[in-house]
């Protein structure tokens, strides 16, 4: 595996790799929901490249962008063992050299839900991906429906500036015992962790009852809220349930396709989860 | 030459031109500061792609957009006279469909001058060379240095998004009288246009005294001032002494290379015209 750390070793590695090029951009401390990521890039693409940085742009000020984990070494040893051709590793001022102030804005459907929770988030997430897209030139790139709103902002990105690469979204990867993979798992305390499972149990649960065929909106909802109001260490930020594709919130029958999602912090830690229903 | 109205149309015509590939965006209503950007495109570029779309992301609400002049026929038979490979014509919901919702904002030099005068002008444009760039994936981008901002805000957001093109900044064709060639002066009356020559009259006034060993700032600008305000039709929207590079306004002693310009309207005409001091 090639590391590069600056845009010309970058370009000078991409250019001898062989198509078509996945690329997986993270911003490291990586599990298995990003093994995964590199796994789906492998199985479509003759190569893949990784990124690794954590992108100032997208933290708020009081966010946890100082105490974000960064374990280079063992990040590189994962992504080398998944067999990734060439990694990315920026440093700061490599992806935002003094002066720079050009930012990619998302309308619409990166106002809500993390957007609304976290201005600025999904400026700084526009912005850093069409970089390293500008940069890896990939044909496809690769990331988790963990980060559901996610996707959906990045895809209308690609859509809307016309970027030349496909989207592959993947499945969220979760522990054995349900809660959904990330990198800010570390931060929780093991009380913080065991309370935390309420986040997939209750959105499992809506979906168990939306299968057996309730389709109210606000009762889902509430459903998913009363299982994580009765853990005493959970402060909800939201939960929604929105259009799968608009993410605008919906009220009464669910009639198409609904991304369920919810934010929840335990601490100073914050964590999110989703299910689409009806797809 | 080539004619393509879709984006499936570009692609495929795209795909089979020789490379270096020198791309000339256009609004049409072409002239010969055009054809100048095709020939610089054509002696730089195996192909040369042209558009031709009146952007209307980049006008104003009170601004021209309905009756810009769209003299389709002729606009082709000069790409082609010039020598374009293929020509892009997009409509309005090619460029920008329904729900489309990303817009590219460069700060600080974009929110000055121009900027100021029109806002949100610059995120239209910059929005548009982005789809436009990925569309076309060009080598290189020729742009007039009459619009000298317009061509600093692009080769700042090059810089800052990464994008894969080169930016060739082509001088300014102008009329025998002096008249910096534009698709709005066709707008003028004959009284207005006899006016409007104080523009380049004086900056090359200006342009002279500066060579002359006068520095200070403050007097340049009121010289060239002066010679527009003397014009009965002419209204200053202003003039602008300012850093080449980063477009802050200059005032005292002039030491580094400086953009002397200027937006005038004559009736609902706006014309800008400007002059670099100390290349």
């Amino acid at each position: 595996m090639d590391v590069a750390r600056t845009v010309e070793e970058l370009g000078d590695a991409r250019r001898v790799l062989p198509g078509p090029v996945g690329f997986v951009p993270t911003m490291g401390a990586l599990h298995r929901g990003h093994v995964s990521l590199v796994e789906a890039a492998r199985a479509d693409c003759a190569s893949v490249i990784a990124s690794i940085f954590v992108n100032p742009t997208q933290f708020g000020p009081t966010e946890d962008l100082a105490r974000y984990p960064r374990p280079e070494l063992q990040d590189l040893a994962m992504l080398e063992a998944a067999g990734v051709s060439l990694a990315f590793l920026p440093a700061v001022d490599v992806m935002y050299p003094e002066g720079n102030a050009t930012r990619v804005r998302v309308g619409g459907i990166a106002e809500r839900l993390e957007g609304a929770s976290r201005p600025g988030h999904f400026d700084g997430v526009a912005t850093i991906v069409t970089k390293l897209f500008n940069l890896v030139q990939p044909d496809r790139a690769y990331f988790g429906r963990k980060d559901a709103q996610q996707l959906a902002v990045i895809r209308q990105m690609v859509r809307d500036l016309d970027q030349p690469v496909d989207i592959v979204g993947c499945p969220t990867v979760r522990d054995e015992d349900g809660l959904a993979l990330s990198s800010r798992n570390v931060y929780l305390s093991a009380a913080e962790r065991a309370q935390a499972l309420s986040l997939s149990r209750g959105l499992r649960r809506a979906a168990a009852v939306y299968a057996d065929g309730v389709r109210d909106a606000t009762s889902l909802r509430q459903f998913v809220e009363d299982e994580v109001r009765a853990q005493p260490l959970a402060n909800i930020d939201y939960v929604s349930i929105a259009d799968a594709t608009t993410l605008e919130e919906l009220a009464g029958p669910i009639t198409g396709p609904a991304l369920l999602s919810l934010a929840v912090r335990f601490g100073t830690t914050r964590l999110i989860d989703n299910v689409t229903l009806g797809e």
